[in-house]
């Protein structure tokens, strides 16, 4: 029962909205930051059940791949994989700031290919959306001419190892555009989103701490903008899609030229 | 004809307020980033007219300090001079990324003592604003209780002599408290005013490019919640209000042990 990966698409449009509509309508009430269990907030938890029964209302045979969910799912079965960040940017959620997003990505359980996903933002704004192959989307507008319009680079420092590779990209990057700017946001799934879109540059997270559910998303819908995502070695990134599991650093930009820049491999 | 202190931070929480709705009705449209004279953009000054043409209907006579405006206000005249910031974040707004703010700022044209002031996010979230020795506010809400309620350290990495400083900051930080995190927002003036409410729990821009315009509204936020603001030397910052100045490097928090930990002076 493989469903087209148009329809795909505007089901993980609809999920993720509503369950950003749901934390907006949450945010900043008490007792959102208590740990359920591991990093697991009640926040993220209350997300999470939400997408899960929307899911199932939705698709009926799926298998789930999340952080509370965790689980591994089988090569055999013909229920699409979801991969699910009900709450990306956690930290800022809780601290009322007001850029965090939910992520929700749709894989084919035997190729492990990520066939279409979207990225809603919970306070403001469209969500970035996909379908392999049939285009990607901002709000319900296919985007026809993706290209950066923006000068910002999003990078993280949160890491002490990271502040000092961060310190040459950064480097680097300004050598070639003296006016790029330089954020730190905290929804990684959402300056990637908005990478593909172009309202980012250039996204370079090199802590090594993302995870396929982080990012399936939005990667896909940088790529099928017509954008490259790398690891920090210039390589393009892979995503497993059967667990949980770390991606590592993550590159991207809809420029490849900034791209291979920022790792150190440009001209630059 | 020196208006109280509540008066002033009602006009302007409206000036504020109605800014940051203009500015979100012209979001992401097009032409907007068109440099108009300096770094002023079709955006900045569309704002600032806007914000020019509320203060004269709701004050009469005001002495204006601002980016367009310039000049310099008399210490002879009894007109409050006002401070404004028409859009804190230009980069942010013109990438069309949701975090961006107006400042406006009353002050004393004899004492230069800085009266009331109102921070608005653009987008979502309420205006933050105080009146000398009357309180600060979120939104309609007097905060009876400031403290820090986040985990958030917003800092800015962009200028090349600021990363190793804030790397340094950042280090003894989460010496005292591992799970800070690091962020680099891109307004001022919105997380300053989110330090003064404490979903921000240490503010530090070591750039030393801030001006009085930028910071003036929401240094008074945090001072009137109980926070203390110091220079990169861990002294009282002072602000100048008869011109448009730069203040230098900014360190705030609600907590002033923390402050003086990020300016390498605490014990931590």
């Amino acid at each position: 029962m493989m469903i087209d990966a148009e329809q795909l698409r505007r089901i993980s449009v609809k999920v993720s909205s509503e369950t950003a509509g749901l934390l907006r309508d949450l945010a900043c009430s008490e007792d959102l930051g208590r740990v359920v269990s591991g990093e697991t907030t009640v926040a993220d938890k209350r997300a999470e059940d939400y997408i899960l029964d929307l899911l199932r209302r939705e698709l009926g045979q799926v298998q789930v791949i999340s952080e509370e969910a965790g689980g591994a799912a089988s090569k055999t079965s013909d229920a699409p994989i979801a991969l699910v960040d009900p709450l990306d940017g956690s930290t800022n959620y809780l601290s009322c700031i007001t850029w965090c997003s939910v992520s929700v990505a749709f894989a084919d359980p035997r190729s492990g290919e990520i066939l279409a996903g979207s990225v809603a933002p919970v306070y403001a704004g469209m969500p970035v959306s996909f379908a392999r192959g049939k285009g990607c989307y901002h709000g319900g507008l296919k985007v026809e001419d993706p290209r950066i319009r923006g000068s910002i680079i999003s990078v993280y420092v949160d890491e002490p190892g990271a502040i000092e590779s961060v310190a040459g990209a950064i480097g680097r990057l300004k050598g070639v555009r003296r006016d790029f700017k330089v954020r730190s946001l905290g929804s990684a799934a959402l300056e990637l989103a908005y990478t593909a879109i172009g309202y980012i540059a250039v996204f370079a997270d090199l802590r090594a701490r993302l995870r396929n559910i982080d990012v399936a998303a939005a990667v896909g819908a940088v790529r099928e903008c017509g954008g490259v995502v790398t690891d920090a070695d210039g390589k393009p990134l892979r995503i497993g899609v059967w667990r949980v599991e770390r991606v590592g650093s993550v590159v991207a930009s809809l420029d490849e030229a900034l791209a291979r820049i920022a790792v150190g491999g440009g001209s630059g």
